[in-house]
């Protein structure tokens, strides 16, 4: 095993620390967000930060760095109140990736790559084309974390949609038939496979597969 | 496409609901969390929650519920500062997964299942033995989060050790030469792989993958 210190890395140079750090927590989900300007500008920004917060209500929490890159998506949810998310799949994760860029403030990231908007029901912020499980969420509050300058964004999960073909008759989307992917650090894409599920954990009482006889 | 709405999520029983509310977010990481209490009784328990946060300084953070399990995870790192998180690999699924079920105040999970204690330099702390990635962390701060009654803990990685198997000269560690799983909701353990890794994202300038020639 190799050790590093708390010291070794802050003496790293920048884009090896970055790598190391992002890629040291474990995998990290796969989204996009999308958003839509008070006077109607789309924009859609991948995140690797959106974490389950709690069932009932339903909600999640995504960390967000309100000062640089992605700008809009900040601007936006804070102008319109709500965002939508979408689950990055195999056949799109370049495109997911160049969301990525620096680009102005203002431009739509769905002109600047093969992703395409979808408009739901009588809702105003577009998901994304062809994303098996896709959620749309309003902004509830927020945390500034001063440790390192970041904002911690709760948001309610209003409306969910998602392909049929992942739901089990106990509530459960298995999201590998959906080819949906993980990120490892800031750029690798990865294709998980279920292995096993367990039932509940009991004291004393051996894990068991839900797929044991 | 299914459509769920935020009462339909409501009126759900509970069970189909945590399944669903915990997979629709997307893959999350596996981790253990091993700590020990003031008078040295060791504890680990399985999170799916550890998001990084930062790299300068190198911060994660993670949700806990303190009032119900795993309430000896929170006393032990406010008694004594300090965890260690260790990624779950494909062979101790069963063993990760046991870590949840509900034994009583001190007793300690590695009794109870197959994962080992492991001790390194003059750190008090157990690692999980065999664990890839193993991070030594300090609290620094927690934010209670109002909207569910739970609490976003802020901690820093004071010492990083992982196989040099999984190390690229960038330091990026790809995590699928370690076996590291992630979790699909609360009971899926999947195994990711690699698909592709892309160079940091430019306006105008087409997704190019580390690989590509």
């Amino acid at each position: 095993m190799k050790h590093i210190s708390r010291d070794d890395i802050s003496q790293m140079e920048k884009v090896p620390r970055l790598n190391l750090i992002n890629s040291c927590t474990g995998y990290k989900s796969a989204n996009l967000i999308a958003t839509k300007s008070i006077d109607g500008q789309s924009n859609v920004a991948i995140f690797s930060s959106i974490t389950h917060l709690g069932s009932n209500p339903a909600l999640l929490g995504f960390i967000m760095r309100p000062t640089t890159v992605p700008r809009d998506t900040y601007k936006n949810i804070r102008e319109t109140g709500y965002f939508t998310v979408n689950h990055v799949t195999q056949n799109i994760i370049a495109a997911a990736h160049h969301t990525s860029a620096n680009y102005e403030l203002g431009v739509s990231e769905f002109d600047k790559t093969t992703l395409d908007e979808e408009y739901k029901n009588d809702i105003e912020i577009p998901f994304v084309k062809g994303s098996p499980v896709q959620l749309y969420c309003k902004y509830v509050n927020e945390y500034y974390i001063k440790e390192n300058d970041t904002i911690h964004v709760i948001a309610s999960i209003e409306h969910l949609f998602f392909d049929e073909n992942l739901e089990h008759k106990d509530g459960w989307l298995q999201l590998d038939k959906g080819n949906v992917v993980t990120l490892n650090g800031l750029d690798g894409y990865c294709l998980p496979q279920l292995i096993d599920r367990f039932e509940y954990a009991r004291k004393e009482v051996p894990t068991k597969s839900f797929y044991q006889k």
